[in-house]
């Protein structure tokens, strides 16, 4: 079994139970706190999700069943292939064998897919008809718009301006599923409005998108918002990657040293690791590392502080690695890693000490990039190459020290709705961007005044 | 088993030898002729292909071993999934069953990724150092830049000018794997000059390419050319395809009533089919159903006729289904379907009445691949489009009919690159096309004077 360079699994096969990491814990998470100081209760959020979601939120139960009509959906990609890199370990000279799971076989391309269908499916059972959500680069808009029409929802998407210019592949995907896509701001919502007046040819951001998706979400009938990353209940739906990949390594009779994912909000990342965390909690010895880039280093250089998720505060105050919410990270061509924050959970495990995370320039990355590409043959997308590279790495510690080990990590997406990065790359035109020290403290002056999360204790 | 809708393959499973059909053929192919009007020798051919797959190309042997370092680049993406299309069954309310074969899991997301793999090998085993090709859409360029860069061959591309500038993305793809695509017509050539020079702006065409790829090839060192489709060796190389099916409907004891493919040139129908027709060959009971554009009707409306494979007359003539080699076919958005011949072997099993041909409008197969994309959640290539619309009306009529039937169809290619054609289906901008006699005829003029093939014989 160990000479195939794929490791399937029958569709039986596939977790039937999410993972919820908060029922192991060393320490509990610190709760989300509202503008007063104060810790949230559930019902706060009730206007903007639906309440089976906020109970997965907040639960502490360690498994959450699969409901059928999710797995339903997830067996038409699921399970994905973990897959061994033979012809990358034979270009790297390296004793280390190297795996990767490919969660870029979903329709949308990406691991996104995994919790768009679970939200639309508990929205659905929640009575809502309707989800409003904000998109970056278009990834998650899109796996999100996939959910909602298998899921019999609508879907509305406010796509950052200048992304909604420079991406028309990805928006027209979204319509392809039925996925409504504007351009934010847009004249559809008072956020949007008042933007737009003020500054008529804003490219638009995250955080502006953000806003127009909640406001529309609490202002529109049989509504609610969807996340595609950052919160508990969207890490626990990916966990299914984690498990699946456990299953995969013990039929071939084999248990990572490492486990590597890119971060950005965190999703993929945990759901490949928080499996693996557990083991590491129960005795287990494995190296687990969470993948930024240089240029927007949360959890490498943050401060694990309260903070907000969005520019104009609407979000509760979390507890996390922050670069300060009103950061604006260099326009790598990862978008998907550009983001300020990093899930609470994520955050948490790292200050705990059960991971380690590291920080890349993207020319290193783009160079895995390419030598995967022409070793495996795949493409993969700008984000994923953070955790190429860092397998790359460690396959090159691993031949340096004549270790036969085994490196596994996530591939989360494929990059051929990204090829234009790699075209700036091979023209020369990328850069690396380290974050000057001076510009993170400016940055993270927009902490002061903000409640301070307890020392771990014990 | 039959309630998975996948049915998988372990990498031992897949094929280990090509099926070539010139070995159950009832009748023989007629030869290929020369400007001469005479049967052309392999030695003829010497100087565009390497001898070994001159040697396929006229070889009547049943099996073909497929070489181990063939094998371990297919072990990167095959055996592909055989898929059932529950989801689509059920927005039908058919009893029918449909199966579909998923080639678009390979690296550049088609079935062409087989051939170029193959020819790849094949001319490095020659000796051969570059090969040049020329592109319509950009999939044949792609596949075979990956498989020049893993078998480590150079590989030039002579991309139609207009594609070259609408697509800017799979010229991106061919640069990721090494491979040097050019816009056709290019200053490198003689071909290419002489037209530039009369017609500065010129769009191109497939014919003008061809003549490039030719010319390069016959006048470069170490240096050979490569066809996506049309020929024998070609179609051969893509049986793996309905081999590895064979084996999974056994897997699950079902066997298919119908068999369905998109022929352009006519690789990926007879790759699914070419093993299904030996069957019927050989006495089982199975239809078997090619599916082209209603705008280039050639197995439908085309003669079984002597013609050359390009405008320029440069290939030799070969017996087959024409629309005539000045045939311009109007440009819908399938370009890999816009040919005016078909493979002999495909025009002969149909002369054979051995297989069925169907010619469907283009809004027909945009709005199936809608429902497909809408229920079963991948993109299709606008080519397998016409695959997925022919098996709906098969279910139709399964449903008219109160028949189980097993409805089989090859998923050549995924539609990530191709959404703008959805995106002017979705906008009402598509039209339907039939080509009118008059221009059909008017087209068929420049078969006069050729030679004609002999008749069925026995």
């Amino acid at each position: 079994m160990d000479e195939d360079v794929k490791v399937c699994l029958t569709e039986r096969e596939i977790p039937r139970k999410w993972y919820n990491i908060q029922a192991d814990l060393p320490h509990p998470l610190p709760p989300p706190l509202g503008k007063d100081g104060k810790p949230i209760g559930p019902e706060a959020l009730a206007p903007v999700f639906p309440m089976n979601l906020i109970e997965q939120e907040v639960s502490t139960k360690r498994w959450h069943a699969i409901p059928e009509p999710i797995l339903e959906v997830y067996r038409l990609w699921r399970p994905s292939p973990l897959r061994r890199a033979r012809r990358l370990e034979k270009a790297l000279k390296t004793p280390a064998k190297i795996y990767y799971k490919d969660e870029s076989v979903s329709p949308p391309g990406s691991h996104k897919a995994n919790t768009a269908v679970a939200q639309a499916y508990y929205n659905r059972e929640f009575g809502i008809k309707r989800l409003a959500t904000e998109t970056g680069a278009g990834q998650w808009g899109c796996a999100l718009s996939l959910g909602c029409k298998l899921m019999g929802l609508e879907c509305k998407v406010y796509m950052v301006r200048i992304s909604f210019d420079q991406k028309p592949f990805r928006k027209m995907m979204m319509r392809m599923w039925g996925g409504q896509c504007v351009a934010s701001p847009s004249m559809e919502t008072q956020a949007g409005r008042t933007i737009l007046q003020q500054q008529p040819n804003t490219p638009g951001s995250l955080a502006i998108a953000i806003s127009e998706a909640i406001e529309d979400a609490v202002t529109s009938k049989d509504t609610r918002y969807a996340l595609g990353s950052v919160l508990n209940h969207v890490l626990m739906h990916q966990t299914v990657i984690g498990l699946e990949t456990q299953k995969q390594m013990k039929k071939i009779g084999l248990y990572p040293d490492v486990v590597i994912g890119c971060a950005g909000g965190g999703s993929n990342f945990a759901g490949m690791a928080f499996p693996f965390v557990a083991d590491r909690i129960h005795g287990k010895s494995v190296r687990i590392l969470a993948v930024e880039p240089a240029a927007c280093p949360t959890l490498t250089r943050g401060p694990f502080a309260y903070d907000s998720g969005d520019v104009a505060m609407m979000t509760p105050l979390l507890a996390m690695h922050t670069l300060g919410h009103a950061f604006v990270p260099a326009p790598i061509h990862a978008g998907g890693l550009r983001y300020h924050g990093m899930a609470p959970l994520v955050s948490h495990v790292l200050r705990e000490g059960l991971i380690e995370a590291a920080a890349l320039p993207q020319t290193e990355c783009y160079e895995a990039a390419m030598l995967f590409a022409n070793t495996e043959g795949f493409i993969p997308a700008p984000e994923t190459s953070h955790a190429i590279a860092a397998a790359i790495r460690e396959a090159k510690r691993a031949t340096e020290e004549g270790k036969e080990r085994i490196i596994l990590f996530n591939y989360s997406g494929h990059g051929l709705m990204d090829l234009n990065g790699y075209e700036a790359y091979l023209n020369g035109k990328l850069t690396d961007y380290e974050l000057p020290d001076q510009e993170l403290q400016t940055s993270l002056k927009c902490l002061e005044g903000l409640p301070k999360p307890p020392p771990l204790q014990g």
